[in-house]
């Protein structure tokens, strides 16, 4: 039984909630082993759960309150120390369990690693949109094929290419960008944004998501500009004013979102628990959205 | 006497100034009592003025040096350790003598239950500017009744709603945004902000203040993007920009103004002094462009 | 022979490169020793270096790759301790010498001081261009006349001052105010990129540069707003936007130049090693620019 | 009923123990109102719960495992923002609760002043035993009579001087002195202790013991070395040694023991955790012995 | 060829020194994989190495200078990301490349984990000495068998206990001291070396060594008190002054010595790089005494 | 007149006092110009002064109290950026003028080499004390002469090597070790005081005493264990405890004493200011015994 697999925790912005009360699963993966530049994403799910506590729950542009139906906190998957094949398993039988009582999970890494472990959720009509400055898309990094640098690989192994969108792009090698290309991959650069704006680029998504009936959304932070999201493992500068963020996850966060992840936040490294913060209200503001049109029907 | 309730420090910028040279009279009001979070905001007035060294103070906007007339720095009030209420009574008094002597005080908290303590200097012909994320008009907070969070609530107990304006809104609590809805409490959120620009909204701000003979402005420094102002106790995320501050700011500041107040910078949070170098921006630009003003007379 | 001056240390990004393969040598002058509010740039070669093997190394805007022909990493200079004019001296030795091999210096500061060494590498057909939110043109700061304040101002005493150009500036005195009046010397604040953008400035800048047969670029990453570069020493709100300032540096990266310095990189008082990362950045895409100018030749 | 006022936390050392299982009840009292120059107390109940985790739990000296009995956990209480008297209030009732319980209270702070709560739990055959570097004896402080400075001066207003015993003692003011020396309290400073060891002292503590039917034990950490326990507040030179703290606890941890509390841990200000460990070791070796005292009943 | 997997860093100290001047060679093994209370000892190598420089080299106690021989830097080895059994052959297999030179390795870790790699050195004729807090003797530790708390119990699956000798002890599980006293494994409290001094037991650990041709010496610097060594991922209170601890390390560094390794150091806990210092200190005196023997022969 | 050189600061704990109260001058001399491993110190002074508030003033060792007569805070000297020489000059002439006051100067550095400028304070009748870890007695040290590593081997240029005492002496050069032997320099190692306590080493320094008809100590708070006092540029291990530095610094404080620095205090480097505390707890202990003396007079 899953369950046992987790550790319960103090919850989410400290608000205990039965899993009555929303479809939301919060699960934290604090995964932290193949980043050996600056490890610190195993003290995410703990930071933004705390950070929670000092937001506003009221959604200003959902018109909706957090408190009212929140999200249902999982606690931490108690890991494997130093195993990574192992946890992945692991994450992943969480999430299966997680999707079988028909929820949808939030899960908090962690490496982005962890987001190996949500291929098990998606199928060939499920869009899997990945906020990044990286396309994590190597084949082997340092002789290891199982790493924060190669995850988006490992998924495309069994996972069809037309179905992955990157926004956020700026830091890729050689390799990736190669891959890319011959695999006709979607990316959005961070700097096309800056210079264009996001509407265009939001009526995009729409477009796009009108072909998938399902859509999986992974949040590796450090899409985001360092200015803003300093907490992470690699800050790759020139990136996505957070404004532009909501107003690009906006379209995402609908009734065809099946998962999303929000990974690398690194608390360790942040200032003033800024992208903590960001990282909290990423589940506030998508779990008020998603609570009001589960509601509704 | 007043002055017996401050303890002179090493003065703002390291900038001896007497009295005469200036209408400004800087006061430290380092109370930091009721966010149990993330305490912290005790240490913004040394660090204030110590940061206000390392910037320059000739202003390109308003063509004046700050050395030429710069502040008074009154020091910092001695407090009662844990106590509120009799620190706000303290700190009213301080602003009272420092109205009486006709200077205009520029308060560093401390929180923003400071604010509490310049409500004896408003009348209905003030209009109150608040800069925050927050409206902080909560009745109550974890029952107690003044507090960060219920500061405004406790000053409209005995002041006109309408005379209220507040800017950078972002977080904010059903509570709340009934309490303004149903006072009609004007605000401007941060989402307009960086969706519209400032011009329309300095233009309103100009035509509202045509109304008032008086203005005090009050800075919780969280209403900028914690990007910018990392060194905060609550950091909510989609905040302003510094540039869309100033400009906002710059109406606001003329012979009008009675009072500022610069509230919540909390520097044990701080990255590089960045939020501590704002607010002393805030500090040197404002008495430069007010200095001119009573000198021209 | 100057190669006995500097200590060999892990280079840039860990990647080991011979002088044949680029143009572009890699120098360390981490002196620290004016600046007493906050000392630490003297960490910054080393801190960059680091960051360096965590950014990707593939340049989307200029379509190529570091690793092809990266730079050459000389090291850093053993300084003398407590001796301002022994170092400088040093240093422009040191950068003779790489110019004599005409190679192209990519020095790490270290304060700001250290352009002073850079002045030997100009004449009067070399534009010196200068990001800075400050000016420092003073005479004499405290009684020294060789420091990161004064430093413009002992470069002017043996250049034209028609040959300079500032951008980003936004932190000045009346002092150097009038000097740069009446000099005739051109800047370009930070406020007016912000309010115009770039596009204009940029093209300025080449109409400027058709005057001149040689570049000398002196980055002092505090033009780089302190949301973006907390570590820096002298943090100064209302600087520039990283994608600016590289839409700006972009049309200097050119033949023409022959030489180019990030200083005032201060790794203690950083976040999430943004600063760091952001004056990485400025050396890969610079040097990935060039050298596809250099092979194609 | 007290339990609705402790918000549940994830447990000491993640070990979830029922009632039954043990006499001793941990409580968190993150009271932290009255120290202006170094708040972070309010961090300690987390701290050393999450420490707690780290240490091992079989103690060498008392031959037994922590996990077998270990602790109930009752939480945090959930204090009033800014209201030392009503908070004081809060943990008494919640002390007496435990008391009425037949249990034991090990609390948590917070700062010193809590101990002021357990007051209620002392009559005349009990001994007070404070571990402190101060005396913490004044009648007012800064204008206030309830904070950590006055606290034990608070307790004597209605407890027998003479049931006090001080060890650690090394800080002090002559108002304090002359009052201890009037009233006759005993007192063991630290640099008696550094000079003759500790044998002596266990011996005459335990005659001392023999007078009383009942110990309360209350350790302001600053009483060992701030080389051993940098976390606190204020730092006072010249403590005593972790083994012989050890050795001078040892003989009052027995049937006798009606409370414990440990306050003054600041983990902001700590070094690797090591003050946060020290009080997680206390917690640990007292409940061992205590629990196998009440298991042989 | 190992060489080709180790990465040359600036070297210890700043000392470059060629292979012929000593028979010591330094190898880092920055594996930090299995602890998730706090990683941060894939830091060490470098730190180690940067403090050395600081030190002062000559020996007071064995009247030598570490600038005469030195050790031989091979590096860092290159680890997989998040591979345990991997990683810990490499290490092996680098050791026996040391060994096969008839050099004797100095590893600096890492986590404890790493001295699995070392037994490949051990037969028993071979005396295994064990600084450390802790038994790591665990048989499991959260599923997962090869990690910091049964590194240990991983060697004795192929190497005599009774070869085994333990100092510092004092954090155990009842689960390691059933199997150390099943096994007749010897260890040395720090509580009896407190209490006894340090001489008897020099001299025990002389006339234990009579009866080994060879000696291992391991020093997990938890060993020594977190006064000293604050540093470690795991701070356990009541540890060994480093005073005694070299005491202790002197009789065991001799010509018996055929490897020696620091582990668990963790410079993101550390305090003024103490902890550090103490490893580089270690490091320093016992190559003095090792090559004044190996030099006189 | 020299007055003008010093900044006026908040005075050391809060305490303003007249010269006439004491014959104590507390002088910073915040020079930080020749460390390259780890700047800092120039914070020291601020640090101290700080952290005195939270210190008690009682002394139970001299039974007197500090806030009586306290000592007269001159304030820091204001340094020129980045020159050695000069600094020195600077200091020099304001401890002469304090000397010529009649009063006794209490230094507070800074890095050791400010202790150069006392030396014009000594004559053949003086016997120099210096607790220091180190003997800085290099003549030269990275091409420079005026440096921390240098400072002793400057004054004993122009000073009797005999009239010189060093305690707590642990790390050292062969090129020092050679020249304290052919000097006849005394040295008391801090293993020695480890091995035999400081009973005789106190009587030693009674003696010693006779033939000299003043005193200077130099405490370099290095000389303390950086277990104790991890707040310092070079820590080396294996230093002296804290009560056995009082112990020892106690002989020397008498109406002999012509004047006392302290040096090398590194507040970024502290753990919880306890190295800042010991710094000032010198001052108050040092500055009680002597005033006492003077009063009685
Ligand atoms: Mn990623
Ligand atoms: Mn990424
Ligand atoms: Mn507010
Ligand atoms: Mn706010
Ligand atoms: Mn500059
Ligand atoms: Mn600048
Ligand atoms: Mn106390
Ligand atoms: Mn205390
Ligand atoms: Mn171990
Ligand atoms: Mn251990
Ligand atoms: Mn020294
Ligand atoms: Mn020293």
């Amino acid at each position: 039984m899953w369950k046992l697999r987790a550790l319960k925790k103090f919850p989410f912005g400290g608000l205990y909630k039965n899993k009555e009360e929303t479809k939301i699963s919060l699960i934290g993966a604090p995964l932290d082993l193949t980043n050996s530049h600056a490890p610190g994403t195993y003290l995410a799910p703990e930071a933004i759960r705390r950070i929670a506590e000092s937001l506003e729950w009221y959604s200003l542009l959902y018109e909706g309150d957090f408190s009212e139906n929140g999200i249902y906190d999982e606690g931490d998957l108690v890991l494997f120390p130093g195993k990574v094949r192992e946890n992945i398993d692991l994450i992943s039988e969480s999430l299966l369990d997680i999707k079988e009582e028909k929820r949808i999970p939030f899960m908090l890494g962690g490496e982005h690693t962890v987001t190996l472990a949500s291929s098990k959720l998606l199928d060939e009509d499920t869009l899997l949109v990945v906020f990044d400055a990286h396309f994590d898309l190597r084949d082997e990094y340092l002789n290891s094929n199982i790493t924060h640098a190669t995850v988006m690989r490992r998924i495309v192994d069994n996972f069809e290419p037309k179905n992955l969108l990157f926004i956020g792009t700026r830091a890729v090698s050689q390799e990736e960008l190669d891959f890319v290309k011959k695999n006709q991959i979607e990316y959005i650069t961070s700097r096309r944004i800056w210079l264009y704006g996001i509407s265009e680029f939001a009526r995009n998504i729409e477009r796009k998501l009108e072909k998938f009936g399902k859509i999986y959304v992974s949040i590796d932070i450090d899409a985001v500009d360092p200015g803003y999201a300093p907490g992470v493992s690699t800050p790759e500068p020139l990136g996505i004013d957070p404004h532009m963020f909501f107003g690009l996850l906006d379209p995402l966060v609908n009734e065809k979102l099946i998962g999303l992840d929000i990974v690398e936040v690194n608390p360790i490294r942040d200032a003033g628990e800024a992208t903590s913060a960001l990282a909290a209200k990423i589940v506030i503001e998508s779990a008020i959205k998603l609570n009001k049109i589960y509601n509704k029907r």
